[in-house]
């Protein structure tokens, strides 16, 4: 990165500078708050309000049922996976909004492991979001010896591809540090061994150039051969879709009609109001929605994707970067003498958008950063998380950031008896 | 049934009289509209729109990431929860609130099929909504010759458990009859021969009694003995949830340490902030959560639940038969001419609070109505079909639905040719 800013000044400047600097308008912010989680929770578009406002005024309480077509309610998974599609380089008719990134990654499981008949294991690494294992874990108890879950050390996994592979699922930035896989890499070494793979955007969607067509390597170089097999994502975090917002799941268009839903809810038959006694899956990427979807949030989730749409991503991916280098060089820079422990990749091309330092009393320290208005998040045994949603912070909160940080370890205010016992929420 | 009504003053005066009469005041109904297809999307509470607008503004605005405990987010789903289980019978701790209606009980499915050991079906009937069968059938692509789906006619269903039978899945009424399971029978039948059940509550909860813990027989008597092991039921039809919302499932407090959770995702685990590698599960109906739920739907989902358990549920049921007595009587009475049907039982006791018709033309009618600003809705191949919801529908409303019927009929407004082409929507 260049040179570190020498004060508080030389971080407006840049802020002045940015060329996304007029979407913090478009997010509701509260007063007193430099909000550095936007990873675990995205922050409130502007637009989100009114859009619900209509959404239960005059469509749910006008047209009640009618909704369902006269509002496009029942297009709607398919309408926002299509702009969902376009962050993450796949084609409109391969993403689909439906339940949640847990459910979603089982139906994939389920049905990926089918279609790689006589392998049994999927591999994953220690690094993945818990909720992944557990899902193979749950497959597992009814598919028996036919589902083991393998988990290695993330840079253990491509020597771990072997020819009981049935799938590699991978997170592609980690939760905890945001080490970034190499997705063209994981994916071309799971293809060359015959394994399927399974990404989980998470922490990628809207944070990192993500191409699920044509996965980038962690210098921008491309996969030349077919792309990710199947995805699974977020809508909370980066995509801003409110609290527990719908998720969504990709699936390239050559395993569209090949899947098997596991979750053969009414709504991805073939023919849904024939109401038939025998599911027949409907074509395309429909069988995978499983059932009815709140339409409340998946509308939610709709402003917030497309206020992430709207921002050039290049300009999103290189101010993500920046305040993340920005962040590590403060904090080595001005809490030097704090025993703080950079636990993210120091080259931003191999991170997300987010940066974790370790430090023996993580826990009491973002407590203290949270009393004062800096709002990170604490991940066991002793990291502290900060996210970069380039959308709506700037270098001034950076700075604001650390100085923040620096104040509570010079003054010991971390030191209270309430914060000794650990209690965090995602 | 009383005497029918000979004019529309008698109707009225039967509103006037009406203890549930108040809260009609409590909805926002389109002017113009005969809303009779609650069955299918509930009618939108006043409550509920500012309670969003809170619920984003304040809640998801303000709090950010602390409203996870701040605001009681991360409780609602058992909250919410245990408003519903005094509706439904059951204890505050046997109900959650989760994901849709098919997924839970592909939830309780995987379950109990497990707790059964050595028995392969799953029996259920024609007359079950459709997706619970596809959800037998999906588990069935994972489990093999271990899950086995039977259906046969609902009247067939006792003499057809046997000792293989696992599981006893019935929907309580008919989604296009309304035809009522007598759940006190089915459950001590299925008990009987070492089944286990599974109620699906869709068309039930919040519009007729049900007593999960002592479940009630068709005359309102009660089993002696153990009552429902696991149920599933729908939060946007009769509990005004709003479209798409939320649904819950129940597990008796003697199976919840029982469960294993093949949806098994880190919410539902005995310490989801640890991010073990290895699931265990919470204890209790905790374990059935899996994810991160929509707070905005499940927020909804309450405007509609807190209304719902406010009215009494004598004077609801009460009101509920008589609507659809009346129904039946003055459609027998004023369009005997016309070549309906009734597809629903006659006696109201053995019905849920909806009437269908048959008709040859039903589809055609039921747009004719729909055009008209009466809303009931068309199930195939012939039925029109008529929700009563207790709060907000009343006597007069049943009055000019029949005199629209009437009308549509004597003038053929139903003979047009874009009403010749079916599509329907639930």
């Amino acid at each position: 990165m260049s040179e570190l800013p020498m004060t508080r000044a030389d971080c407006e400047a840049l802020d002045t500078a940015d060329p996304l600097r007029s979407f913090r308008d478009r997010f509701d912010l509260p007063d007193g708050v430099i909000y550095l989680d936007g990873n675990s929770l995205g922050a409130l578009p502007k637009a989100t309000a009114p859009r619900l406002a209509e959404m239960v005024g005059g469509e749910w309480g006008g047209e009640l049922i009618r909704g369902w077509l006269s509002r496009g309610w029942m297009a709607a998974p398919r309408a926002v996976g299509a702009k969902i599609a376009r962050l993450v380089g796949a084609e409109a008719d391969e993403v689909l909004v439906a339940d949640t990134t847990a459910i979603n990654l089982f139906k994939l499981l389920a049905a990926a492991i089918e279609l790689n008949p006589g392998r049994t294991t999927v591999l994953s690494d220690t690094g993945n979001f818990p909720t992944d294992l557990y899902m193979v874990q749950g497959l597992g108890t009814l598919l028996g010896d036919r589902c083991r879950l393998r988990v290695v050390e993330p840079e253990a996994v491509e020597a771990a591809i072997d020819d009981d592979t049935a799938i590699v699922m991978l997170t592609e930035i980690d939760y905890r540090t945001g080490r970034r896989h190499d997705m063209a890499r994981g994916t071309r070494a799971a293809h060359a061994k015959g394994a399927l793979t399974i990404w989980d955007l998470a922490h990628s969607a809207g944070a990192i150039p993500v191409d699920l067509n044509r996965p980038l390597d962690l210098d921008g170089g491309r996969l030349d051969g077919p792309g990710a097999d199947f995805a699974v994502g977020c809508g909370y975090k980066y995509l801003n879709g409110g609290p527990g917002a719908p998720a969504f799941l990709y699936v390239a268009r050559r395993w569209q009609d090949k899947v098997r839903p596991a979750l053969s809810g009414w709504l991805g038959h073939a023919e849904p109001f024939a109401f038939d006694l025998d599911y027949r899956p409907a074509p395309g990427i429909d069988r995978m929605i499983c059932s009815t979807p709140s339409v409340l949030a998946v509308a939610a989730l709709d402003c917030g994707v497309e206020l992430m749409a709207e921002a050039d991503a290049a300009a999103r991916h290189a101010k993500s970067r920046a305040l993340g280098d920005l962040f590590v060089g403060l904090v080595e820079r001005d809490c030097a003498a704090h025993g703080f422990t950079l636990a993210s990749p120091r080259n931003s091309t191999q991170r997300g958008s987010q940066v974790s330092f370790a430090h023996p009393q993580g826990y009491s320290i973002m407590q203290a950063l949270i009393a004062r208005g800096v709002i990170g998040d604490f991940r066991a045994p002793d990291l502290i998380r900060f996210g970069f949603a380039p959308l709506y912070n700037g270098h001034a909160d950076v700075w604001d950031a650390v100085a923040t940080l620096r104040a509570v370890m010079e003054t010991a205010a971390w030191d209270r008896p309430e914060w000794r016992t650990r209690a965090a929420v995602t």
